[in-house]
């Protein structure tokens, strides 16, 4: 099946997991559940379309990536009001968890759309397809943070576009010279696998204190 | 007259008082009131623009627009000028009703105006107009949050996404059944009354404790 | 040389350092200094270019502007990291300074530029250009602004956007009347020595208490 709406669909339902779950730490009702994984799913695919002058950006074209993202944030009100009874510690730690790999999943499925779509517009540059696939990926983790008053994870997040730009980079390096499910293939995991293991050892830049 | 001139109209004259009364609220100067006025009146219909490749947007185009933001701004800026002298408790009250009173007037005219905007675009469906009426709808009101630093009333306020999809649904189903003039003013009203009351009466959607 | 790729260069780097900047105040790591150098360096181009319909946006196609961006953020970091020897107070005082004054120099430098590609479009009219270059001076501010979670300076600093609309009014005024370079040259001064005299003088505009 088509590789390029594989990795929609997948980056899709993962950010709007993440927009619910970052919704519901923060009280909202259930509309705002909705609303912020819809923002969280459309909204890096929105900026994709507006920055290669797709218009009407795909979401608003096919009904079926907002269906996802409503089903997904219900989904996940649901079983967040099961999990009430549940000490606050366990839930609070759940939650983190589960918005960290859902993120972590979103950016890197998107990534790789993104650098997809940028080598197959009409003017495609590695630089073209680098630079789309980092904005797609953390495009929708940004609307979702400012949405939510929250610092965005791009710029506090230690490794969060560090990991996005190194499987872009990978992505549109093997483009040409492997098939294109293998290229895209090969930037999801680097993406995933440098995120995830940067949240696990608490992998840190320089800062100044 | 025409129907779509009139709801950009009155939109845009609502959201800028919305934005100039949280300015005001926000204690911001002259200019900030103007310019949060501006952001607010314009901002939906320039998404709406970007979205559906009207570039330059019409509110680079015509100067009204931007004149009535400002216009509309000043004027609001002297009379709340003038309320300094009534008891805190009754100021707060007051700009707390108009904020929400021209919130909702914008958010109605803005959605039906996306609609009819969708509907007599290149391809219009049924989901289309739907979508970027809602989106054209809160819009305006999200960038005017998003500069003041509040959480985004489409997110936390209930009943206020719902309002503006009940209306864009009414407008985009009545199209093609009635004259365009009627199929807007009854979603106009149908946004309307929804938010209205839900103020009024505190509907609540759920949410998890 | 070409004036327009001037002030382009020029403000890229002025808004670099004053996006670094304000991520070191805000102890974000190095790649978070290098996302808001980013960000609030190409972040004005990209919307004018978005305003326009030039997708993909010239940051997109031309690596220079990340570039540039890219090494000043490192180049302010390294400087950053050698001041943490002087007392605090006085490094306050110097980064309140440097981000005031690149601020004021990017501000000034994409105003023009907005201006100019304004007159140069399909349709230039007087109210395009004006609005094209406050939209694109103040654009990068306000996104830094709102990614660092700060209440945007074009909202709440005094004579901010008069100072970028003054200075746009000026070079679309003498746009036909003398050559281009002489009418961005001046639209520049004037932004520049209006915010720097607002920030020095304490101007202030009216505000309700």
């Amino acid at each position: 099946m088509d590789f390029l709406l594989w990795t929609s669909v997948l980056g899709t339902a993962a950010f709007a997991v993440s927009g619910a779950m970052l919704a519901v730490q923060k009280k909202m009702d259930l509309f705002g559940v909705n609303i912020l994984a819809l923002a969280t799913a459309v909204g890096g695919g929105a900026i994709r379309d507006l920055l290669i002058g797709q218009t009407p950006p795909v979401m608003f074209l096919h009904p079926a990536y907002a269906t996802i993202a409503i089903l997904t944030a219900n989904v996940v009100f649901a079983v967040a009001s099961l999990h009430r009874r549940l000490p606050p510690g366990r839930i609070a730690a759940l939650y983190e968890r589960t918005l960290a790999l859902s993120d972590a999943l979103g950016l890197a499925a998107f990534t790789v759309n993104g650098v997809s779509i940028g080598m197959e517009s009409a003017s495609p540059t590695f630089f073209l397809a680098v630079s789309l696939g980092v904005v797609t990926g953390v495009g929708g983790g940004v609307l979702r943070d400012m949405l939510a008053q929250e610092m965005p994870a791009v710029c506090v997040k230690d490794i969060y576009a560090v990991a996005a730009l190194a499987g872009a980079v990978c992505t549109a390096f093997l483009w040409s010279r492997v098939p294109p499910e293998a290229a895209m293939s090969l930037g999801f995991c680097v993406v995933l696998v440098i995120r995830l293991l940067a949240i696990a050892r608490h992998w840190n830049l320089p800062r100044i204190r």
